[in-house]
């Protein structure tokens, strides 16, 4: 199996401005957030990316997007009927092909040279499947994101066989359904907001949608997780645990908390640092 | 004299898109750049606000401004043709009024619970005259600003009778026109990126724009500062030191700094102080 499709979706309500903020990436480039997430795409070999925006919304993007704007190809949704609708409306771009799958408001932060796309992208190539990226959470996080139960790929440490999928689950559906052997106590596996998905996925979105079928939360519109539970019961479906850490840059002081790992990872560290200190020293003058 | 008008000048090549950055004031609610500056403003008192910009840009400032649209004139530079011209281009809204004059990509950080602006109009009501607001800079920092030369005005500590004005003075042309008595060696009063300026201001632009007078570099094109050396010729022309910060969002890690330094000066301070030693404790796990 090999990759060579990507979809990005950004037509959510809180999503839309995120992917056009300025942030200054690791290699101390100031880079909006798309382009930072269409650098991620094209790290892990890919490079045609389908990206989902709310009509209208699509030369600002271009605009953003720099020397990448050739390789994007605008999908509307026109209607804000959920993630997994958001999905399913690149379903002529992705065609018969697997397609890696990240979201417009987060950034990924990988722990050593390898991008997150990049390990996730190569893993499912190896094992020719759908895979998303999952990292351990606490539970009191539990609200904020789509979690998978499973068990461990005997011999892989970092992979899991996924049996089901809840979004945004309780604690009790948590304890219920979600505990994976292995991992500490009052631990989850959620998602990190990156997936490769395979046409499958498609069909089953189309099937969900076309039954009006929005599953537990009707408010949410038609979720990801509610295709990924029938995906995980079609086909081989895992999960890799990843490293790296994700920001959602939609939230309060998002921008700021992935703007500053970002400058604390990478070529700007001591400076950003040395800024840091100056300001705080600055500020506790001022507050005496 | 009252003051009732503020000019913004943004229409800088570097400048346009720093007013629609989106930053968490210090009160903790997300705004554009371009709203911290009107909020700003109309904390000062003045609620007539001319906004100058590259046309073209109108409808995504008007955007970002929020409810404060209805206060906006916007004016356009259609050339870029310096800092001095961009005021000028203000000068119908502007008429026979003073006004407020502050650069768009600037944010203003104040000490105590007044702020920046609001000292500065308040100073310039009673003194009734031109100001501009200044702060005492490390010499090392003479190319970034204009500078003023003067004297203290007695039994006013922080207010200097303004000689002389040069734009970015280097080290040997500080030493001689701009050292002022009672300040720190080494240190000048540099620019703080603020002033109340008088109508002369606007005839001072209008004949030096006539007259094809771009001053000593004309790359930089029309500078505020060649207007306020003739100022400070015809007029009583203050300068008023400002114990605030104010962070240039428009230089590299600008509105990360800036960002810091409103929420560490505002009311989600512990919140951003643990979340940034939260993420420093993580990075450092990860460089092990």
């Amino acid at each position: 199996m090999k990759i060579h499709k990507a979809v990005i979706t950004a037509a959510g309500r809180r999503q839309r401005t995120l992917p056009l903020q300025t942030l200054i990436d690791r290699d101390g480039v100031e880079k909006s957030v798309l382009t930072i997430l269409i650098e991620e795409v094209l790290a892990a070999g890919i490079d045609e990316i389908g990206v989902v925006v709310r009509p209208g919304d699509e030369q600002a993007y271009a605009q953003v997007a720099g020397g990448h704007v050739r390789r994007l190809h605008f999908v509307p949704q026109r209607e804000p009927l959920g993630h997994g609708h958001a999905v399913y409306c690149a379903q002529e771009f992705v065609g018969r092909d697997p397609f890696l799958h990240l979201v417009g408001d987060h950034l990924y932060v990988s722990h050593g040279d390898q991008r997150c796309a990049q390990a996730l992208v190569a893993m499912a190539e190896s094992e020719a499947c759908a895979i998303s990226a999952v990292q351990a959470t606490r539970e009191s996080l539990l609200p904020y994101y789509g979690a998978v139960g499973g068990r461990r790929v005997p011999g892989a440490p970092a992979l899991y066989e996924v049996d089901t999928v809840i979004e945004k689950p309780t604690p009790t559906q948590a304890e219920q359904h979600l505990i994976v052997p292995g991992l500490r106590a009052g631990y989850y596996l959620c998602f990190f907001g990156m997936h490769v998905l395979t046409p499958s996925v498609m069909n089953i979105l189309g099937a969900q949608i076309a039954a009006g079928a929005a599953g537990d939360h009707p408010e949410r519109g038609y979720t990801l997780s509610a295709a990924l539970v029938e995906l995980a019961h079609r086909e081989k479906y895992l999960a890799l645990e990843q490293a790296g850490a994700r920001y959602d840059v939609g939230v309060k002081y998002g921008l700021l908390t992935a703007q500053m790992a970002l400058a604390l990872t990478g070529d700007d560290r001591e400076e950003v640092l040395a800024r840091l200190l100056e300001l705080l020293v600055q500020r506790e003058g001022m507050r005496r």
